[in-house]
């Protein structure tokens, strides 16, 4: 069985100039710019311009790409609709899936150089609208088309929250944006990619990797990661919980754990600052307080197998001190990387597209003969 | 860049024991078992348990599949109010997905060994509900649950026209369900297999799955090889628009060649003769007339490249004969292919399961001072 490449480990799918990762040391670049530049000094729509056009924007590219997007944040009102008949407590990323697939009923549009950055530029447009409006529905409010503004994390929290932001969330909230922007290939890009590789529409790339996403594995973790620190209740009980879960059941530790990061996930130490810098009720301080001291402990057991936080152990703190509740937690990972997906499909089928059609090893029975229904045992 | 594996061609993602191929010889297995035997003598409710459970069943096994099936044919009717939304002309994948999403939001059950069986036949009975409406409400008419009958092929096709469908129908129902089981790992299977890797749950998958086969390199090929034949008009005007459209204009050949086969398809082999046994009336035959025309031109052209007509060349011929519309065969071709998708999730995640997680090879540039946005050109 050697022959099957367990996990697509070290198997290179395509080529890129979107993400570099060096999982030895620690390093994270988007075209080349390191994602601590990134994210300290730009804003999610450079990035954007970034990923899509290859290299950061000047005022007048970055006018234009704001421009694209502010007049596409209208969905067609079924889709909304749509939206509704779910049932308030349908997990999130369904919603998103429903939503996306529903979209991909309107706009099926061919691949067509020249015209695909355009169509990611709207589709980024709407899953604001389409996040926005999860939130929105489960919580029994009534749907909301986000309106231009400054920009688009100040947009989307907004229509969220039917609130005026303060500027401190918009921060925080543009700079997770860029942080979940893009990780390589990943399963949720590669199942995009997989999907784009038949030229299925785009809209249907991103239901695809939406699905891929949901699971606790990947974009899943960070729920999963903040849910171990409610359960844990206090910081004295983390030792004991560890312990209890970890050690004895052996559990996972989610949000720790890596297939390309060997080290410290260079994104869970930026999202450990802003969580350090946002956490200011009681409340988020115990729980960044449990899940500094379950860092410890993790470090401590795993640090030696390279097994580190990872960039979903800290982004929950970070989304609860915003306004958002757990379940909201994977939208907004799928919210941003929704930009990662269409950058990687776009530089696949416009630049190396060729059918993904891997192999099985068949292990089964070589050659039965048929026996008919009357005849079997 | 000779690292890249490209399309993923020859690289082993999986074992299996559901679906042996040989490409060279044109052999297709499932379970051991020839697709000439199984098509000519089972249902598809003994591939169902031979695709599930390993073997054919007994009649004691049989019954419990039916049974299974039978009582499972019911969706959340928001799931149908959900279809009803979707405009007329929306693509039948694409309402597949939304359908098969919004059932997502109501079984978001997690993987259980001794449990994920069967839920797989749940989820194959509201396949057949599902693309039942696809049909119903695409031509306007009130939805419709299918009921148990003497077989899944004939309840699907009894919901789908309101009226009793021939046995000569039934069979060629039957016969299809099962030529389009199960195809190894083709791009469907893999998105369904790298969702199934995060955990995601089963509907999920199934949604990833029917993303990735909307495409026309996949699933989608069936529609565009028979919209060839309705191009072409006349058997006479084969010859002129092969030679305009495949040798001057380049085009692809719809329905001919394929990652795998390097000969003729037995799938193939085997639509076409249902294909000819169902052409009766002046237009099918006429159909079927200018489809072996082309069959004949292409391998003359072609056949030195080993490209032969492959699954989707004849089935469309078979599926129109029975009274569908062209736009429905992507999604009969999904109706089986549920199982396939099934039945290689739970192999996976039962047996060896791993993240699906491999790597991009980075070619951009390596690291970029940032410029803030006053300073760039
Ligand atoms: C992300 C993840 C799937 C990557 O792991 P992978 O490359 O597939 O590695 P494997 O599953 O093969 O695990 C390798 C070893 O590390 C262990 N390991 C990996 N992550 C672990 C974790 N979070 N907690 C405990 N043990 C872990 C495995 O048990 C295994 O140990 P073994 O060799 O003794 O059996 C894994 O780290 C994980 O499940 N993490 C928790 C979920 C999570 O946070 N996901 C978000 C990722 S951004
Ligand atoms: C299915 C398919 C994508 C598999 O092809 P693949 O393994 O990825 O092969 P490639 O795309 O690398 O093509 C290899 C060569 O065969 C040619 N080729 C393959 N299928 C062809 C077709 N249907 N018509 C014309 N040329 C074809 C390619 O142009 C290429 O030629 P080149 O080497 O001179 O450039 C391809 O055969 C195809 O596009 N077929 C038409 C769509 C279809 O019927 N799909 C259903 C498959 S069940």
């Amino acid at each position: 069985m050697s022959e099957i490449s367990r996990g697509l480990e070290n198997v290179f799918i395509k080529a890129t100039s979107l993400t570099y990762i060096d999982g030895e040391k620690g390093i994270l670049r988007y075209g080349g710019y390191n994602i601590e530049d990134l994210v300290r000094n730009c804003s999610f729509e450079e990035v954007i311009h970034l990923m899509l056009y290859g290299d950061l924007p000047n005022s007048e590219q970055l006018k234009k790409v704001k421009e694209r997007i502010n007049e596409s944040y209208n969905v067609p009102p079924p889709v909304i609709r749509i939206m509704e008949e779910l049932p308030h407590d349908a997990d999130a990323i369904a919603m998103m899936e429903t939503a996306f697939s529903a979209l991909a009923s309107y706009y099926n549009y061919p691949w067509k150089k020249g015209e695909n950055k355009e169509r990611a530029l709207e589709i980024i447009a709407k899953a604001s609208t389409i996040v926005a409006n999860v939130y929105r529905l489960k919580e029994g409010q009534k749907p909301e088309i986000p309106e231009p503004s400054e920009s688009y994390a100040k947009s989307f929290l907004r229509a969220t929250f039917s609130r005026e932001p303060s500027e401190e969330e918009v921060d925080a909230m543009n700079a997770a944006l860029i942080l979940y922007t893009d990780h390589e290939v990943p399963a949720s890009t590669t199942a995009a990619l997989v999907t784009s590789s038949t030229l299925s529409d785009m809209y249907s790339c991103i239901v695809s990797a939406l699905a891929a996403l949901k699971g606790p594995l990947h974009g899943g973790a960070a729920e999963a990661a903040f849910s171990q620190f409610l359960e844990i209740k206090d910081p004295s009980n983390v030792e004991e919980w560890f312990n209890e879960n970890v050690i004895k059941e052996k559990k996972r530790l989610m949000g720790f754990g890596h297939r390309v990061y060997k080290t410290y996930d260079p994104r869970a130490k930026l999202f450990k600052r802003y969580a350090e810098e946002l956490a200011r009720t009681p409340e988020s301080k115990k729980i960044l307080d449990i899940a500094e001291r379950l860092e410890d402990i993790g470090i401590k057991n795993f640090g030696e197998k390279k097994i580190y936080p990872n960039t979903d152990f800290y982004s929950g703190i970070v989304f609860y001190s915003i306004g958002f509740p757990v379940y909201m937690f994977t939208s907004l990972f799928a919210l941003s990387r929704v930009l990662g997906w269409l950058a990687h499909i776009i530089e696949y089928v416009e630049d190396q597209h060729r059918l993904i059609r891997p192999r099985a090893l068949y292990v089964g029975p070589i050659k039965r003969d048929f026996i008919p229904l009357s005849s079997r045992n």
